[in-house]
């Protein structure tokens, strides 16, 4: 994956956005490989600082090796989807299973979900606690409900939430797992930086309170509450790592997609709260090429939950990607279905990111063989987002951390940046 | 609502189901009102025994009445569909709240979820115990996310369940309600026989394994199977009644939308389980005509959630219902999006019902203030439908139960019926 080659097809001036938006980035590579399959994963998007880029980059490459192991030895998508995100998960950097934001009151609550693009089933858990990997109960839930029906007729479920999910998944032989033991030192620290933020929100809400309620304001008082806002927006700065949803996409050696997402919330949610990576349409999409739609398409996304659920992200994508040029329906996509959704009218910083692939079998020069041609891209409203790739026939992984392009502002801007490579078929 | 209209515009034949299919019902009713708004409720797509269609329609008329109080009272759609769906959570007949079906363990757990057309927010509640009315709940968290940020930028839920779901409920003044005094004889006599079912199916199950393995059947054997079947099958029509979901859409005076809807769930579910009566695009849709979207539409689903979340079948007919013929639009949604849908490909018995309004500014030919033209209508793959609809303008509500047309098969045919009503201005 070493050669660069645009995608780009210039941007209608229609779209072109206002000052705050970026220009978009388009430093896209291509890659050529006879393999049997393709791997994209994220890290999330969120904010990830310089320090901790290292470990973001190696767990994603960690990530994508695992998926390609599970390419090679013969499975299909929904397989390497799996193993992969299990990867995604164990890391105590990313904010999915072990090192999960913590919520309102210190507990860690997972969401994840999978989808199958060969047969469209789906399944998800939301505000699952005491099971190390929400991922494999998710994919647990598809596998039964493709078996057919329970006893009696009855219907397999296919999204269960909090404790009757981690009952359901102990039941099916996944083991539980002690949250303390799922808690880091990061994650644990983070917990009381935010609790220490909300009271400091609070004290400031209290004193506005009494300015308004028409007391005198003196000295002391604006000194008071330009101290607590000065900590209110060092906090922020810091927790702007905390969207870190991790998510994975691939493509078999079949050209089955699979897509799986898996995330620990928002930190210092409400107890309950379930977010965009166990919703269907919104944490990840993957379908199978038909009829209707030429292409295959593959998407998993990351961000504020409420963000993604209300604009139905990950399904809206994937509806684009069946236009003609990738790269344009994704900016699109993203401007129009996101950063300037109706659905988000009131909201002033729209926050989130995505990946995507598509692939359609493509004739061979050479033979009678098809070839799968995968484009693949990712794109974020976020200062940052982790990603790594790996097509089964390369040695490793190639990751990168993009960054929104500076002076640009997060949540109103965007960034998006992408590749194609060729799968040839295991018989070349 | 005395005229009798038809909508209908002839059937493509391209779209001509084979055999199986039924012809489309089209008594299709005409209202003209002076008022300030129209509602439409539906008290489940299921099985309605004659014997309780009297108490299905009362329900249906009180909620209308309700809806219309609301309405007349000035309230905006989304407070007339709160008050309706609460009538028809009230109900012990309805399976939504008091009287929900029970789960695996004998607990009541609901879903619910509303949707704003005019501010496009949602609010939703899954798996929820302890609650009387869990649509009060997804109203609470709609209106609180329209305040914006909680303190420290915090973003609010809008979407919440199980414990956590019941704790912010009562921290925001909903008042706790013993599950034991939600369960109603009726629900807990169809629990009981559906736990026996279940035992029943599970001998079933063992016996064939047994004949499977080699042994020898003899006529005991057969016997013993024969009379299980016999029982089975008694049980499956006594249950078919259990997927009666209720719902509510209303127009007001401003031409606003709005929808929501509340279920207990399919009966003998898993604990944790959340159909599509929490899910976003799956449960309701509601969205005010804007410069892409001609029409307001509003939409709320009943039926089998796995079904109906796997289709997102309340955001596909809102969309389809932007095309001219509304009738036509949903009936090839029905079709295409549900019945034939490849979500559900492996699925032969697709169960599930809708009712849809879209409505749009006309011109008054006396005055310069234009009226309110409501199409509205209702489908169903289910045995029957119950519905009610009054515009405020009408003295009550008229209520149908509709039903599948002698011959056709449940879960493959559907029936459609629907009208129209114009809405003068008040100043008339």
């Amino acid at each position: 994956m070493e050669n660069t080659l645009s995608l780009a097809k210039g941007l209608p001036d229609p779209l072109l956005p206002a000052n705050s938006r970026s220009p978009r980035h388009n430093s896209i590579s291509s890659a050529e490989g006879k393999a049997v399959g393709f791997v994209l994963v994220h890290a999330g998007a969120g904010y990830h600082s310089e320090s901790k880029a290292k470990e973001y980059k190696h767990v994603c490459k960690r990530a994508c090796q695992k998926a390609v192991d599970r390419l090679k030895a013969g499975a299909l998508a929904v397989e390497a989807v799996t193993a992969a995100l299990i990867e995604l998960e164990d890391s105590p950097f990313t904010n999915a299973g072990m090192g999960s934001n913590l919520n309102l009151l210190g507990e860690i609550e997972c969401d994840a979900s999978i989808m199958d693009g060969k047969t469209l089933h789906y399944g998800a858990v939301g505000a699952l606690s005491g099971i190390k990997n929400p991922v494999l109960v998710a994919r647990r839930l598809l596998s039964e409900a493709q078996k057919g029906k329970l006893s009696a007729g009855r219907i397999p479920p296919c999204f269960l939430v909090g404790k009757g999910a981690q009952q359901w998944a102990v039941s099916h032989g996944i083991p539980p797992c002690l949250s303390e033991k799922m808690a880091t030192k990061f994650s644990m620290s983070a917990y009381r930086r935010n609790k220490r933020k909300m009271e400091l929100a609070e004290k400031v809400e209290t004193e506005r309170c009494q300015l308004k309620r028409g007391r005198q304001s003196n000295d002391s008082d604006l000194e008071s509450l330009g101290k607590v806002k000065a900590i209110m927006a060092d906090g922020e700065e810091n927790d702007s790592a905390c969207l870190d949803t991790v998510g994975v996409i691939v493509v078999d050696q079949e050209g089955n997609v699979a897509a799986a997402v898996s995330s620990g919330g928002l930190a210092m949610k409400h107890p309950g709260r379930v977010g965009q990576a166990a919703l269907f349409g919104c944490g990840c999409w993957a379908q199978n090429s038909c009829n209707a739609n030429p292409y295959s398409t593959a998407v998993s996304t990351s961000g504020c939950g409420e963000h993604l659920m209300r604009t139905m992200l990950a399904r809206e994508c994937s509806s684009a990607l069946q236009s003609e040029d990738a790269h344009q329906a994704l900016l699109e996509a993203m401007q129009n279905k996101f950063i300037s959704s109706p659905f988000l009218a009131s909201e002033d910083c729209v926050l989130g990111g995505v990946i995507v692939l598509r692939c359609c079998r493509c004739a061979e020069t050479s033979s009678d063989i098809q070839a799968l041609l995968v484009e693949f891209l990712w794109s974020h409203t976020t200062e940052s987002m982790c990603v790594g790739y790996m097509s089964a026939q390369d040695t490793k992984a190639k990751t990168h951390i993009s960054r929104l392009p500076p002076g640009a502002v997060a949540g109103q801007s965007l960034a998006i940046e992408g590749g194609v490579c060729r799968l040839g078929s295991t018989s070349d």
